[in-house]
């Protein structure tokens, strides 16, 4: 999933699912008035709903003496120019994706979703102690920009399709709405990428100007209706399983802060982490149940042999990413050792177990 | 792994690997001084670490308005003792794992470590957004207890083996040290369980009086050095699938903070929940490595048909554990059903990916 394309539902309704969490009334006057822009619109379920319990955290935490007011994007800057306007200082905080900031740096693409790169718990791993943190930080500090992981929105599916994906000659031609490095890789397998809003995907898989579209999870997607337009369902999501989201705060405006403030903003991104990785589980598993039990949707795996040629290619694809530039060669050496590690790791524990568990009795 | 039993290393060493977190001196006047009682070793690497770490949040958040001294088991009480000086207002809070309780309430078990249970991330997903964490509330109410999740293991391991395990048959007889829930599933299929503390465990399975051992994962067994004296190390963990840590909060001390204490207290449980898995995860994947590269352990698989054995069993035992009075059956109800529609969602998501991950190229 990308910014600016979840904006409206298909009805053109702007996406007010979950109920607005606002800080409660301060205790002492604010001492600090900070405005936190996101690439969401205003409560968007999920993302935009975890910068607004991020602002509520670190306002209750410090007992109103930082009152943080969020923007959904365009209300003060678009989605786009979250980074800038934390760079600048014109906002103390950004509630975004990484991957939005490519044009600033290739590099920054390796903080939110790698294909076939590391899953949700793997990523925190990575980042508190792996050495990803301290990366991500360097990524940021020629830009005045303090980067924190904020939250998670686990394995995404691979997308709505209107044509069964059967062998991997089935991906050439698909037209389908897939950004980012997904969006490469599938460009490599033959198939035509396009881009286009939110609001725009339901009557294109409609009309067949798309043949398929990733967005997130059941979650997101059931909001959407995109079963009313799409015939199936594909899993896994391969090319973002465990997409990471991201706190900017502005350097000076985090350093004019007492330490114990600093800690309240930097721990409250932390607990933020760990409540939407929460919430998309249990979420997306209910949603999951409302679409197959109610509205019928039929979920099917990608063959194994389209999975084995898109990871070859999303190999390749992260390979020259990280030949772009010293500091992509850096951060790329890091995430790949980490991840060959983990890999055995999780082939005996999650993976192990998860697979142990369901086996027919 | 249960507590008492990982206090000293085979060699009697208390083990203080991890370094000390200590509270960074505090900017305002103590208002409160509060005391954590814990089940574990002072700096216990994870598991003590995780108390010193939330401690050290509280005090840094509130700019030391709440004190929070961490002590080790019997430095102040011993392990077992830690819910009763937390409900009497001895100590303001303690660290610990539910399962030590169930002398309280059979159903403490079902907040920490259920065989074929939920992993950490489902859990998490069960507490924070799946009814769970209102449950707990109502379970510890009687006592005067605030219960919150502070961090999770991740997944376990079977544990260390002399013996090798091709059938079910080979789990009769067998002398193991396996506590809890996941002792009496080993009961019933034959195996003789044996509780003896942790600084024996070595020299039992060195000398045959012990066939096998489970501990908690490669980041804690490394330290243990059971590799010497084990041949082989089981997978998966079917025991202990996401062993959840609680922190208990004194209710009448928790009620005197002014509320933004207690978002601090609250939030900072919540941010050490994210850091132990990462820490887990991390380090386990470092540890396994160590293990297999230099160390040279046989890391096995658990066949099949002995999995499809513990787990029904464990679905007795557990389900006979849902019987026990009427707060077991109405968690057992809750965490059971979402059980059932997490698997389906895990199937598609962190399963298939990670099997995506690994298929061969």
């Amino acid at each position: 999933m990308k910014r600016r394309n979840f904006i409206y539902t298909a009805g053109g309704t702007l996406l007010t699912g979950a109920a607005l969490s606002l800080p409660t009334v301060a205790t002492a006057k604010a001492e600090f008035n900070w405005k936190m822009v996101t690439a969401w619109p205003k409560n968007f379920p999920g993302l935009g709903t975890n910068a607004n319990l991020l602002a509520k955290m670190i306002t209750e935490m410090s007992g109103g003496r930082i009152k943080v007011k969020v923007y959904g994007a365009r209300e003060l800057v678009p989605a786009f120019e979250v980074f800038d306007t934390v760079s600048s200082g014109t906002a103390e905080m950004g509630h975004a994706g990484a991957y939005y900031w490519k044009g600033k740096s290739e590099a920054t693409q390796f903080f939110s979703a790698v294909p076939f790169g590391l899953t949700a718990q793997e990523m925190n791993a990575w980042l508190y102690y792996g050495g990803g943190m301290e990366l991500w930080r360097e990524l940021y500090q020629p830009f005045g920009i303090i980067p924190a992981a904020t939250g998670n929105t686990g394995v995404q599916m691979a997308g709505w399709f209107n044509k069964e994906i059967k062998t991997v000659d089935d991906l050439k031609g698909l037209k389908m709405r897939i950004p980012g490095l997904g969006g490469e890789v599938l460009r490599r397998a033959g198939g035509t990428t396009v881009n286009m809003p939110g609001g725009e995907l339901f009557t294109s898989l409609q009309s067949g100007a798309l043949d398929a579209t990733e967005w997130v999870g059941p979650y997101n997607d059931l909001a959407f209706g995109f079963y009313k337009v799409a015939k199936y369902y594909y899993y896994p999501g391969w090319h973002e399983p465990g997409s990471t989201m991201e706190a900017l705060i502005n350097e000076k405006a985090f350093n004019a802060l007492p330490k114990d403030l600093q800690q309240i903003v930097l721990t409250a991104c932390k607990a933020a982490n760990m409540d939407m990785i929460s919430e998309y589980t249990a979420r997306n598993n209910q949603a999951l149940d409302t679409l197959i039990n109610k509205h019928k949707v039929k979920v099917l795996p990608l063959p194994d042999d389209v999975l084995k040629a898109l990871k070859k290619l999303s190999e390749q694809v992260v390979q020259e990413l990280a030949q772009k530039d010293d500091k992509s060669r850096k951060i790329y050496e890091s995430v790949s050792a980490f991840k060959q590690q983990v890999m055995k790791w999780d082939a005996i524990s999650e993976q192990a177990f998860l697979r142990a568990r369901s086996l027919p009795s």
